[in-house]
């Protein structure tokens, strides 16, 4: 049994779901040694989100960023809207999908199934700086 | 300190809330065995989801399917739609209600509340089979 | 490595959005000893849920709660409807936001961003105790 943590930054572009499963990996080289365990990804902001989602056509990302703001539009009378019209929208998807993921570590590596990825979801429409924390437990056997 | 794995199949029937507690209970014996942990129970797609919601009453799974094509219809503008009308709409719910879940081990049982059920959402019409992760960590003392 | 356990029972207002950071950390105080861990809070209802979102500006909470009633609204043709016109709509808020939360905690303390609160949110009209099972584990060294 052992522990692993590590924090890590994104640079958002904008109001867009990042794939950032590569980027997990290639900063988390401990998933390597982990036989049997779970990561936890957590996003430490009110206005972004974490989701699983499909890993290949792009459409998918763009069409989820659509719904989403279908959803949650702007145009409500929110009374939070001192940091723009895109705030609180922001606020509720953060919400709605959340920002705390548990993924199954098997055979040294995240055991996701063939057309699953790891979305960043950036709500807000301008590119912000995103920390991430990633803690895993698990049994060291590789 | 104990780690449990297990990889399970489910038959979805069509677009439908599936009730999966006892299913999952069957199948994993040995949460009988701990006393206090977690169990992560992960669904490796991306057009369904798990959820926990009402175990009693047929017409709670029935009104969360309509409320979840009222919240995302098939007829928009929807970029990624090759695989069918039903596809998309299947991705946004994947993101919305998730595909894993965390549920406390104790003495023996899962420990959910009285009213409360493992969901196997299927988001697309047709039946499929769905691959479910379940990975547990516990004291083991029973 | 350790397991620690508390079952809290927390009484809701109203259908609000309640900030329960700071009960959580006054009623786990074994979250100081844990060097790097997890902790899991589960809600064992099917009518609130967990969230995290903003800590600081009420109106986050009461924009949460009206954008919610506008993505499931009472006056849909719902079939489950015995418990009253709020009840539906909070089975199916339940699943949107979901019941459990998992959060990092390191040096003695859970790992939030800076802007980042617990929500107890009650989706019912009428107040409510609600039933809370909090379970962690991790390295203690404090």
């Amino acid at each position: 049994m052992q522990w692993f943590y590590e924090e890590l930054t994104y640079k958002t572009r904008s109001q867009t779901a990042h794939l950032i499963t590569d980027f997990l990996t290639e900063n988390l080289p401990w998933i390597k040694t982990i036989d049997l365990g779970l990561l936890n990804v957590f996003l430490q902001h009110t206005s972004a989100s974490l989701s699983i989602n499909e890993n290949c056509d792009p459409d998918v990302r763009d069409d989820l960023v659509m719904s989403l703001d279908r959803i949650v539009p702007e145009n409500m009378a929110y009374k939070h809207k001192d940091e723009g019209a895109d705030d609180m929208p922001a606020h509720v998807k953060s919400s709605l999908l959340g920002v705390s993921l548990n993924i199954p570590i098997r055979n040294g590596a995240l055991n996701l199934g063939r057309w699953q990825g790891i979305y960043l979801c950036e709500h807000r429409s301008m590119p912000h700086v995103r920390k991430i924390v990633c803690t895993a437990n698990g049994v060291v056997g590789l």
